[in-house]
Protein backbone atom coordinates (compact mmCIF):
# COMPACT_ATOMS: atom_id res chain seq x y z
CA UNK A 1 0.00 0.00 0.00
CA UNK A 2 1.14 3.21 -1.29
CA UNK A 3 0.10 6.24 1.02
CA UNK A 4 2.19 8.84 0.12
CA UNK A 5 3.54 9.23 -3.67
CA UNK A 6 5.75 12.12 -4.75
CA UNK A 7 7.69 13.46 -8.01
CA UNK A 8 10.34 16.51 -8.78
CA UNK A 9 11.92 16.45 -12.13
CA UNK A 10 13.63 18.82 -14.02
CA UNK A 11 11.46 19.56 -17.29
CA UNK A 12 7.58 19.73 -16.90
CA UNK A 13 6.96 15.38 -16.68
CA UNK A 14 3.78 14.03 -18.24
CA UNK A 15 3.52 11.45 -15.40
CA UNK A 16 0.39 9.81 -15.65
CA UNK A 17 -0.70 8.35 -12.14
CA UNK A 18 -3.49 4.92 -12.29
CA UNK A 19 -5.44 4.15 -9.09
CA UNK A 20 -6.56 1.29 -10.82
CA UNK A 21 -6.21 -0.93 -7.59
CA UNK A 22 -7.69 1.93 -5.33
CA UNK A 23 -10.50 2.62 -7.57
CA UNK A 24 -11.64 -0.75 -7.69
CA UNK A 25 -11.21 -1.43 -3.99
CA UNK A 26 -12.38 2.49 -3.28
CA UNK A 27 -15.29 3.04 -1.07
CA UNK A 28 -16.06 -1.13 -0.17
CA UNK A 29 -13.16 -2.29 0.83
CA UNK A 30 -9.49 -2.30 2.04
CA UNK A 31 -7.73 0.65 4.01
CA UNK A 32 -8.12 3.37 1.34
CA UNK A 33 -11.67 4.08 1.67
CA UNK A 34 -11.17 7.87 2.99
CA UNK A 35 -10.42 9.05 -0.02
CA UNK A 36 -7.18 10.62 -2.21
CA UNK A 37 -5.81 13.78 -3.37
CA UNK A 38 -2.94 14.93 -5.69
CA UNK A 39 -1.25 18.46 -6.47
CA UNK A 40 0.19 19.08 -9.81
CA UNK A 41 2.68 22.10 -9.73
CA UNK A 42 2.92 24.37 -13.35
CA UNK A 43 5.35 26.64 -12.19
CA UNK A 44 4.04 29.05 -9.73
CA UNK A 45 0.56 27.61 -9.74
CA UNK A 46 -0.57 24.19 -8.59
CA UNK A 47 -3.84 22.41 -8.80
CA UNK A 48 -4.91 19.96 -6.58
CA UNK A 49 -7.90 17.38 -6.97
CA UNK A 50 -9.48 15.50 -3.93
CA UNK A 51 -11.44 13.16 -3.99
CA UNK A 52 -13.03 12.19 -0.21
CA UNK A 53 -15.06 9.00 -0.64
CA UNK A 54 -13.43 7.22 -3.87
CA UNK A 55 -15.19 4.53 -5.95
CA UNK A 56 -15.07 2.79 -9.06
CA UNK A 57 -16.50 5.62 -10.97
CA UNK A 58 -14.73 8.19 -9.69
CA UNK A 59 -14.99 11.21 -12.33
CA UNK A 60 -11.67 13.02 -10.36
CA UNK A 61 -9.58 9.79 -10.56
CA UNK A 62 -10.71 9.42 -14.13
CA UNK A 63 -9.49 12.79 -14.58
CA UNK A 64 -6.30 12.76 -13.16
CA UNK A 65 -5.59 9.37 -14.97
CA UNK A 66 -6.40 10.82 -18.54
CA UNK A 67 -5.51 14.32 -18.33
CA UNK A 68 -1.95 14.72 -19.76
CA UNK A 69 -0.80 17.41 -16.90
CA UNK A 70 2.87 18.37 -17.08
CA UNK A 71 4.39 18.65 -13.98
CA UNK A 72 8.04 19.57 -12.22
CA UNK A 73 6.30 18.66 -8.57
CA UNK A 74 3.54 16.20 -7.43
CA UNK A 75 2.76 15.34 -4.24
CA UNK A 76 -0.43 12.42 -3.56
CA UNK A 77 -1.96 11.10 -1.07
CA UNK A 78 -4.15 8.34 -0.07
CA UNK A 79 -5.88 8.67 3.08
CA UNK A 80 -6.56 5.88 5.62
CA UNK A 81 -9.18 8.22 8.28
CA UNK A 82 -7.19 8.02 11.98
CA UNK A 83 -8.74 11.61 13.04
CA UNK A 84 -11.06 13.72 11.38
CA UNK A 85 -13.92 12.39 9.98
CA UNK A 86 -14.49 12.03 6.03
CA UNK A 87 -15.29 14.82 3.98
CA UNK A 88 -13.27 17.46 1.29
CA UNK A 89 -11.51 19.84 4.16
CA UNK A 90 -9.96 16.37 5.48
CA UNK A 91 -8.67 15.33 2.65
CA UNK A 92 -4.97 15.89 2.22
CA UNK A 93 -2.51 17.60 0.02
CA UNK A 94 -3.50 20.95 2.20
CA UNK A 95 -2.39 24.21 0.94
CA UNK A 96 -1.31 27.50 2.08
CA UNK A 97 0.36 30.55 0.86
CA UNK A 98 3.68 31.96 2.26
CA UNK A 99 5.87 34.51 0.83
CA UNK A 100 3.84 34.54 -2.71
CA UNK A 101 3.84 30.92 -2.76
CA UNK A 102 2.16 27.81 -2.91
CA UNK A 103 2.79 25.28 0.27
CA UNK A 104 1.37 21.94 -0.44
CA UNK A 105 1.37 18.77 2.65
CA UNK A 106 0.49 15.80 2.48
CA UNK A 107 0.88 13.23 5.80
CA UNK A 108 1.04 9.46 7.02
CA UNK A 109 0.93 8.78 10.54
CA UNK A 110 -0.65 10.01 13.81
CA UNK A 111 0.86 12.58 16.29
CA UNK A 112 -0.26 12.83 19.80
CA UNK A 113 -1.02 15.70 21.28
CA UNK A 114 -0.27 17.81 18.47
CA UNK A 115 -3.13 19.87 18.56
CA UNK A 116 -1.81 21.38 21.64
CA UNK A 117 1.17 23.30 19.72
CA UNK A 118 -0.12 26.84 18.90
CA UNK A 119 -0.69 27.77 16.02
CA UNK A 120 0.00 31.35 14.51
CA UNK A 121 -0.82 32.94 10.93
CA UNK A 122 -2.24 29.79 9.72
CA UNK A 123 -5.88 27.49 11.50
CA UNK A 124 -7.44 24.38 10.06
CA UNK A 125 -9.92 24.24 7.98
CA UNK A 126 -10.69 20.49 8.90
CA UNK A 127 -9.95 18.72 11.91
CA UNK A 128 -7.34 16.33 11.33
CA UNK A 129 -4.09 16.00 13.30
CA UNK A 130 -2.13 16.33 9.84
CA UNK A 131 -3.30 20.18 9.16
CA UNK A 132 -2.73 21.01 12.39
CA UNK A 133 0.27 19.77 12.40
CA UNK A 134 1.07 21.62 8.91
CA UNK A 135 -0.43 24.40 10.02
CA UNK A 136 2.06 24.85 13.11
CA UNK A 137 5.15 24.26 10.68
CA UNK A 138 4.42 26.55 8.24
CA UNK A 139 3.60 29.24 11.34
CA UNK A 140 6.78 28.15 12.47
CA UNK A 141 8.76 28.76 9.31
CA UNK A 142 6.79 32.50 9.08
CA UNK A 143 7.22 33.70 12.35
CA UNK A 144 11.12 32.56 11.80
CA UNK A 145 11.30 34.33 7.96
CA UNK A 146 8.91 36.98 7.39
CA UNK A 147 10.75 36.86 3.97
CA UNK A 148 12.25 34.22 2.04
CA UNK A 149 15.65 33.47 3.13
CA UNK A 150 18.16 34.37 0.83
CA UNK A 151 20.55 30.99 1.74
CA UNK A 152 17.94 28.03 1.10
CA UNK A 153 19.87 25.47 3.23
CA UNK A 154 19.31 28.13 6.35
CA UNK A 155 15.53 27.59 5.92
CA UNK A 156 15.98 23.53 5.03
CA UNK A 157 17.55 23.15 8.42
CA UNK A 158 14.84 25.07 9.90
CA UNK A 159 11.91 23.13 8.39
CA UNK A 160 14.42 20.16 9.74
CA UNK A 161 14.38 20.71 13.18
CA UNK A 162 10.97 21.73 13.58
CA UNK A 163 10.16 18.64 11.78
CA UNK A 164 11.95 16.72 14.55
CA UNK A 165 9.95 18.38 16.86
CA UNK A 166 6.62 16.33 15.53
CA UNK A 167 8.46 13.39 14.53
CA UNK A 168 8.69 12.91 18.62
CA UNK A 169 4.68 12.96 19.00
CA UNK A 170 4.13 10.34 16.60
CA UNK A 171 4.74 8.67 12.87
CA UNK A 172 5.62 11.65 10.71
CA UNK A 173 6.12 10.83 6.84
CA UNK A 174 5.38 14.18 5.05
CA UNK A 175 6.00 15.61 1.45
CA UNK A 176 6.31 19.08 1.23
CA UNK A 177 6.43 21.68 -1.53
CA UNK A 178 6.30 25.40 -2.29
CA UNK A 179 6.58 24.87 -5.91
CA UNK A 180 10.42 25.17 -6.23
CA UNK A 181 11.76 22.28 -3.59
CA UNK A 182 9.96 19.15 -2.65
CA UNK A 183 10.77 17.83 1.15
CA UNK A 184 10.18 14.52 2.14
CA UNK A 185 10.15 13.28 5.68
CA UNK A 186 10.60 9.97 6.84
CA UNK A 187 9.49 8.60 9.90
CA UNK A 188 8.50 5.04 9.63
CA UNK A 189 8.62 4.32 5.98
CA UNK A 190 9.42 6.07 2.67
CA UNK A 191 12.00 5.64 -0.06
CA UNK A 192 12.99 7.40 -3.43
CA UNK A 193 14.19 6.73 -6.60
CA UNK A 194 16.28 8.94 -9.17
CA UNK A 195 16.14 7.99 -12.78
CA UNK A 196 17.59 9.76 -15.72
CA UNK A 197 16.94 9.34 -19.16
CA UNK A 198 16.62 6.83 -21.07
CA UNK A 199 14.23 5.50 -18.74
CA UNK A 200 13.99 2.14 -20.16
CA UNK A 201 11.60 0.12 -18.04
CA UNK A 202 8.99 3.15 -17.47
CA UNK A 203 6.07 2.21 -15.05
CA UNK A 204 6.90 1.68 -11.71
CA UNK A 205 3.61 0.56 -9.91
CA UNK A 206 2.01 -1.61 -6.65
CA UNK A 207 -0.68 -2.91 -5.71
CA UNK A 208 -2.74 0.77 -6.20
CA UNK A 209 -1.05 2.83 -7.85
CA UNK A 210 1.07 2.81 -11.58
CA UNK A 211 3.42 5.80 -12.59
CA UNK A 212 3.59 5.72 -16.07
CA UNK A 213 6.57 7.94 -17.45
CA UNK A 214 6.18 9.89 -20.22
CA UNK A 215 7.73 8.10 -23.40
CA UNK A 216 9.68 10.62 -25.19
CA UNK A 217 12.26 12.13 -23.09
CA UNK A 218 15.38 13.94 -23.74
CA UNK A 219 18.47 12.95 -22.90
CA UNK A 220 18.65 15.45 -19.58
CA UNK A 221 15.46 14.72 -18.32
CA UNK A 222 15.88 13.36 -14.72
CA UNK A 223 12.75 12.65 -12.60
CA UNK A 224 12.58 11.41 -8.79
CA UNK A 225 9.63 9.47 -7.54
CA UNK A 226 9.14 9.71 -4.23
CA UNK A 227 6.96 6.71 -2.30
CA UNK A 228 5.94 5.05 1.05
CA UNK A 229 7.69 1.74 -0.33
CA UNK A 230 9.57 1.18 -3.20
CA UNK A 231 7.35 0.27 -6.52
CA UNK A 232 9.78 -1.68 -7.83
CA UNK A 233 11.86 -5.00 -6.60
CA UNK A 234 14.61 -4.90 -9.12
CA UNK A 235 15.84 -1.74 -8.79
CA UNK A 236 17.89 0.20 -5.53
CA UNK A 237 16.16 2.27 -4.17
CA UNK A 238 17.02 4.91 -1.41
CA UNK A 239 15.08 3.77 1.90
CA UNK A 240 15.14 6.47 4.30
CA UNK A 241 15.84 6.75 8.18
CA UNK A 242 14.10 7.64 10.71
CA UNK A 243 14.20 10.60 11.24
CA UNK A 244 15.72 11.93 7.88
CA UNK A 245 14.75 14.45 5.05
CA UNK A 246 15.64 14.90 2.20
CA UNK A 247 15.13 18.29 -0.24
CA UNK A 248 14.85 17.82 -3.96
CA UNK A 249 15.13 20.40 -6.19
CA UNK A 250 14.55 19.44 -10.31
CA UNK A 251 14.80 15.96 -9.61
CA UNK A 252 17.89 16.17 -7.48
CA UNK A 253 19.01 15.89 -4.25
CA UNK A 254 19.87 19.06 -3.16
CA UNK A 255 19.74 19.01 0.94
CA UNK A 256 19.46 16.67 3.68
CA UNK A 257 19.20 16.80 7.16
CA UNK A 258 16.93 16.01 10.52
CA UNK A 259 17.72 14.15 12.68
CA UNK A 260 19.72 11.29 11.47
CA UNK A 261 22.66 12.06 9.88
CA UNK A 262 22.99 11.83 5.68
CA UNK A 263 26.07 9.37 6.61
CA UNK A 264 22.86 6.82 8.18
CA UNK A 265 20.67 6.81 5.23
CA UNK A 266 20.65 3.12 4.38
CA UNK A 267 20.51 3.55 0.52
CA UNK A 268 19.85 0.16 -1.69
CA UNK B 1 -20.68 37.10 -22.10
CA UNK B 2 -20.60 36.34 -18.69
CA UNK B 3 -17.70 36.69 -16.75
CA UNK B 4 -18.61 35.96 -13.53
CA UNK B 5 -21.59 33.61 -12.04
CA UNK B 6 -22.54 32.46 -8.87
CA UNK B 7 -24.67 30.27 -6.70
CA UNK B 8 -25.52 30.56 -3.28
CA UNK B 9 -28.21 28.07 -2.26
CA UNK B 10 -29.91 26.57 1.20
CA UNK B 11 -29.56 23.08 0.16
CA UNK B 12 -25.96 21.29 -1.43
CA UNK B 13 -27.60 21.72 -4.63
CA UNK B 14 -26.45 19.99 -7.43
CA UNK B 15 -25.90 23.09 -10.44
CA UNK B 16 -24.60 22.04 -13.94
CA UNK B 17 -22.57 24.27 -15.63
CA UNK B 18 -22.12 23.71 -19.06
CA UNK B 19 -19.62 25.35 -21.21
CA UNK B 20 -20.46 24.87 -24.58
CA UNK B 21 -19.98 27.68 -25.84
CA UNK B 22 -16.87 28.67 -24.76
CA UNK B 23 -15.27 25.68 -25.42
CA UNK B 24 -16.27 25.72 -29.07
CA UNK B 25 -14.45 28.97 -29.17
CA UNK B 26 -11.71 28.22 -26.54
CA UNK B 27 -8.63 29.43 -27.21
CA UNK B 28 -8.98 29.95 -30.76
CA UNK B 29 -11.67 33.26 -31.48
CA UNK B 30 -13.32 35.27 -28.77
CA UNK B 31 -12.37 37.14 -26.08
CA UNK B 32 -12.32 34.11 -23.68
CA UNK B 33 -9.49 32.73 -25.11
CA UNK B 34 -7.42 33.47 -21.54
CA UNK B 35 -9.00 30.42 -19.36
CA UNK B 36 -11.67 30.14 -16.62
CA UNK B 37 -11.98 28.58 -13.25
CA UNK B 38 -15.05 27.80 -10.54
CA UNK B 39 -15.03 26.87 -6.99
CA UNK B 40 -17.36 25.01 -5.30
CA UNK B 41 -17.94 24.59 -1.58
CA UNK B 42 -18.57 21.67 -0.05
CA UNK B 43 -19.18 21.94 3.80
CA UNK B 44 -16.37 24.21 4.82
CA UNK B 45 -13.85 22.84 2.11
CA UNK B 46 -13.61 24.20 -1.23
CA UNK B 47 -12.76 22.13 -4.60
CA UNK B 48 -10.90 24.65 -7.34
CA UNK B 49 -10.61 23.29 -11.23
CA UNK B 50 -8.54 25.97 -13.72
CA UNK B 51 -8.15 25.94 -17.04
CA UNK B 52 -5.48 28.65 -18.66
CA UNK B 53 -6.26 28.19 -21.64
CA UNK B 54 -9.65 26.64 -22.45
CA UNK B 55 -9.52 24.42 -25.67
CA UNK B 56 -12.71 22.62 -27.38
CA UNK B 57 -11.33 19.21 -25.68
CA UNK B 58 -10.71 20.88 -22.24
CA UNK B 59 -10.50 17.44 -20.21
CA UNK B 60 -11.16 20.11 -17.11
CA UNK B 61 -14.46 21.62 -18.43
CA UNK B 62 -15.87 18.21 -19.69
CA UNK B 63 -15.58 16.65 -15.86
CA UNK B 64 -17.23 19.90 -14.56
CA UNK B 65 -19.93 19.65 -16.83
CA UNK B 66 -20.12 15.56 -16.16
CA UNK B 67 -19.16 15.27 -12.89
CA UNK B 68 -22.09 15.88 -10.18
CA UNK B 69 -21.42 18.18 -7.42
CA UNK B 70 -23.51 19.49 -4.54
CA UNK B 71 -22.82 22.86 -3.82
CA UNK B 72 -23.91 25.55 -1.86
CA UNK B 73 -21.95 27.78 -3.01
CA UNK B 74 -19.86 28.42 -6.28
CA UNK B 75 -17.69 30.89 -8.01
CA UNK B 76 -16.90 31.00 -11.56
CA UNK B 77 -15.05 33.14 -13.65
CA UNK B 78 -13.63 32.94 -17.41
CA UNK B 79 -10.79 35.47 -17.90
CA UNK B 80 -9.52 38.27 -20.39
CA UNK B 81 -6.50 38.87 -19.78
CA UNK B 82 -5.83 42.39 -19.60
CA UNK B 83 -3.27 42.52 -16.72
CA UNK B 84 -0.80 39.34 -16.31
CA UNK B 85 0.01 36.47 -18.62
CA UNK B 86 -2.19 33.32 -19.20
CA UNK B 87 -1.23 30.73 -16.81
CA UNK B 88 -2.27 28.65 -13.89
CA UNK B 89 -1.29 31.44 -11.32
CA UNK B 90 -3.42 33.96 -12.71
CA UNK B 91 -6.25 32.08 -13.55
CA UNK B 92 -9.19 32.92 -11.02
CA UNK B 93 -10.66 32.39 -8.50
CA UNK B 94 -8.06 32.85 -6.01
CA UNK B 95 -8.02 31.21 -2.66
CA UNK B 96 -6.43 32.29 0.80
CA UNK B 97 -7.09 30.86 4.24
CA UNK B 98 -8.55 33.16 7.25
CA UNK B 99 -9.78 32.14 10.85
CA UNK B 100 -9.67 28.60 9.70
CA UNK B 101 -11.92 28.82 6.29
CA UNK B 102 -11.55 28.71 2.71
CA UNK B 103 -11.72 32.40 1.29
CA UNK B 104 -12.29 32.39 -2.66
CA UNK B 105 -12.43 35.60 -5.04
CA UNK B 106 -12.95 35.83 -8.59
CA UNK B 107 -12.80 39.59 -10.05
CA UNK B 108 -13.50 41.02 -13.74
CA UNK B 109 -12.71 44.40 -14.40
CA UNK B 110 -9.17 46.64 -14.23
CA UNK B 111 -7.86 48.72 -11.26
CA UNK B 112 -5.38 51.27 -11.92
CA UNK B 113 -2.43 51.43 -9.20
CA UNK B 114 -3.66 48.88 -6.91
CA UNK B 115 -0.37 47.32 -7.02
CA UNK B 116 0.98 50.16 -4.70
CA UNK B 117 -1.65 49.47 -2.34
CA UNK B 118 0.57 47.84 0.71
CA UNK B 119 0.21 43.98 1.36
CA UNK B 120 -0.30 42.39 4.84
CA UNK B 121 -0.01 39.24 5.68
CA UNK B 122 -1.25 37.73 1.98
CA UNK B 123 0.64 37.76 -1.27
CA UNK B 124 0.23 37.27 -4.77
CA UNK B 125 1.44 34.00 -6.40
CA UNK B 126 0.65 34.96 -9.87
CA UNK B 127 0.69 38.54 -11.33
CA UNK B 128 -2.59 39.90 -12.20
CA UNK B 129 -4.15 42.78 -10.51
CA UNK B 130 -6.90 40.71 -9.45
CA UNK B 131 -5.14 38.70 -7.22
CA UNK B 132 -3.17 41.71 -5.75
CA UNK B 133 -6.42 43.39 -5.32
CA UNK B 134 -8.01 40.04 -3.48
CA UNK B 135 -4.72 40.09 -0.82
CA UNK B 136 -5.01 43.45 -0.21
CA UNK B 137 -8.56 43.21 1.14
CA UNK B 138 -8.43 39.98 2.93
CA UNK B 139 -5.17 41.56 4.47
CA UNK B 140 -7.00 44.22 5.75
CA UNK B 141 -10.20 42.22 7.03
CA UNK B 142 -7.21 40.06 8.96
CA UNK B 143 -5.46 43.26 10.19
CA UNK B 144 -8.81 44.82 11.33
CA UNK B 145 -10.25 41.57 12.80
CA UNK B 146 -7.17 39.16 13.95
CA UNK B 147 -10.47 36.77 14.76
CA UNK B 148 -14.05 36.55 13.20
CA UNK B 149 -16.10 38.82 14.86
CA UNK B 150 -19.29 37.77 16.29
CA UNK B 151 -21.52 40.34 14.19
CA UNK B 152 -21.39 39.70 10.80
CA UNK B 153 -22.49 42.75 9.66
CA UNK B 154 -19.81 44.38 11.26
CA UNK B 155 -17.71 42.43 9.21
CA UNK B 156 -19.58 43.09 5.98
CA UNK B 157 -19.37 46.88 6.60
CA UNK B 158 -15.85 46.74 6.91
CA UNK B 159 -15.69 44.62 3.48
CA UNK B 160 -17.83 47.05 2.06
CA UNK B 161 -16.04 50.23 3.00
CA UNK B 162 -12.93 48.44 1.89
CA UNK B 163 -14.24 47.24 -2.09
CA UNK B 164 -15.55 51.17 -2.17
CA UNK B 165 -11.28 51.74 -1.67
CA UNK B 166 -11.06 49.29 -4.31
CA UNK B 167 -13.68 50.82 -6.42
CA UNK B 168 -12.25 54.13 -7.02
CA UNK B 169 -9.47 52.82 -8.28
CA UNK B 170 -11.29 51.84 -11.97
CA UNK B 171 -13.78 48.74 -12.56
CA UNK B 172 -14.34 45.98 -9.43
CA UNK B 173 -16.64 43.33 -10.02
CA UNK B 174 -16.34 40.78 -7.57
CA UNK B 175 -17.38 37.38 -5.89
CA UNK B 176 -15.91 36.73 -3.20
CA UNK B 177 -17.18 33.98 -0.04
CA UNK B 178 -15.79 32.25 3.12
CA UNK B 179 -17.68 29.04 2.78
CA UNK B 180 -20.58 30.43 4.29
CA UNK B 181 -21.75 34.21 3.15
CA UNK B 182 -21.13 35.20 -0.75
CA UNK B 183 -20.08 38.81 -1.26
CA UNK B 184 -20.98 39.82 -4.79
CA UNK B 185 -20.22 43.71 -5.59
CA UNK B 186 -21.17 45.40 -8.22
CA UNK B 187 -19.14 48.13 -10.62
CA UNK B 188 -20.48 47.70 -13.81
CA UNK B 189 -22.51 44.97 -14.32
CA UNK B 190 -23.63 42.49 -11.98
CA UNK B 191 -26.79 40.81 -11.79
CA UNK B 192 -28.98 38.76 -9.45
CA UNK B 193 -32.24 36.37 -9.38
CA UNK B 194 -33.56 33.73 -6.29
CA UNK B 195 -35.33 30.99 -7.57
CA UNK B 196 -37.79 29.04 -5.20
CA UNK B 197 -38.97 25.77 -5.37
CA UNK B 198 -41.10 24.68 -7.67
CA UNK B 199 -38.43 25.74 -10.27
CA UNK B 200 -40.30 25.97 -13.36
CA UNK B 201 -37.81 26.05 -16.14
CA UNK B 202 -34.59 24.93 -14.68
CA UNK B 203 -32.42 26.57 -17.13
CA UNK B 204 -31.03 29.44 -17.64
CA UNK B 205 -28.22 30.27 -20.38
CA UNK B 206 -26.25 33.29 -22.83
CA UNK B 207 -24.39 32.07 -25.24
CA UNK B 208 -21.10 31.19 -23.34
CA UNK B 209 -22.73 29.15 -20.71
CA UNK B 210 -25.97 27.17 -19.11
CA UNK B 211 -27.05 26.89 -15.89
CA UNK B 212 -29.11 23.62 -15.08
CA UNK B 213 -30.72 23.07 -11.74
CA UNK B 214 -31.44 19.93 -10.38
CA UNK B 215 -34.70 18.54 -11.12
CA UNK B 216 -35.51 16.75 -8.26
CA UNK B 217 -35.98 19.89 -5.74
CA UNK B 218 -37.38 19.69 -2.20
CA UNK B 219 -40.29 22.64 -1.82
CA UNK B 220 -38.12 24.42 0.58
CA UNK B 221 -35.10 25.18 -2.16
CA UNK B 222 -33.85 28.41 -2.41
CA UNK B 223 -30.94 29.30 -5.05
CA UNK B 224 -29.63 32.25 -5.73
CA UNK B 225 -27.83 33.03 -9.27
CA UNK B 226 -25.71 35.97 -9.92
CA UNK B 227 -24.13 36.81 -13.01
CA UNK B 228 -22.54 39.49 -15.16
CA UNK B 229 -25.40 40.16 -16.77
CA UNK B 230 -29.17 38.19 -16.78
CA UNK B 231 -29.39 35.06 -18.21
CA UNK B 232 -32.87 35.08 -18.90
CA UNK B 233 -34.90 37.59 -20.95
CA UNK B 234 -38.41 36.82 -19.04
CA UNK B 235 -37.58 37.04 -15.36
CA UNK B 236 -37.03 39.99 -13.12
CA UNK B 237 -33.39 40.05 -12.70
CA UNK B 238 -32.16 42.05 -9.67
CA UNK B 239 -29.79 44.47 -11.55
CA UNK B 240 -27.20 46.21 -9.13
CA UNK B 241 -26.11 49.54 -9.32
CA UNK B 242 -22.60 50.53 -9.04
CA UNK B 243 -20.95 50.48 -5.24
CA UNK B 244 -23.31 48.08 -4.50
CA UNK B 245 -22.43 45.21 -2.33
CA UNK B 246 -24.75 42.17 -1.94
CA UNK B 247 -24.24 39.32 0.96
CA UNK B 248 -26.01 36.32 -0.01
CA UNK B 249 -26.50 33.25 2.56
CA UNK B 250 -27.99 30.28 1.66
CA UNK B 251 -29.98 31.82 -1.22
CA UNK B 252 -31.12 34.62 0.36
CA UNK B 253 -30.01 38.22 1.04
CA UNK B 254 -28.91 38.79 4.24
CA UNK B 255 -26.44 42.33 3.93
CA UNK B 256 -26.31 44.94 1.60
CA UNK B 257 -24.04 47.75 1.67
CA UNK B 258 -20.99 49.33 0.07
CA UNK B 259 -21.38 53.50 -1.85
CA UNK B 260 -24.74 53.12 -3.06
CA UNK B 261 -27.93 52.70 -0.19
CA UNK B 262 -30.05 49.75 -0.44
CA UNK B 263 -33.30 52.02 -1.39
CA UNK B 264 -30.94 52.77 -4.78
CA UNK B 265 -30.64 49.47 -6.03
CA UNK B 266 -32.66 48.36 -8.70
CA UNK B 267 -35.03 45.59 -9.50
CA UNK B 268 -36.36 43.84 -12.03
Amino acid sequence: MCELLGMSANVPTDICFSFTGLMQRGGRTGPHRDGWGIAFYEGRGSRTFHDPRPSCDSEIARLVQRYSIKSRIVISHIRRANRGRVCLENTHPFTRELWGRHWTFAHNGQLKGVKRLPLGAYLPIGSTDSEHAFCWLLGQVRERFPRLPREPRTLWRFIGERAQALHRLGVLNFLLSDSRHLYAHCSTSLAWITRRAPFGEARLSDADMTVDFQRETTPDDVVTVIATRPLTTNESWNVMAPGELVVFEAGEVCGQGGSVAAADRATG
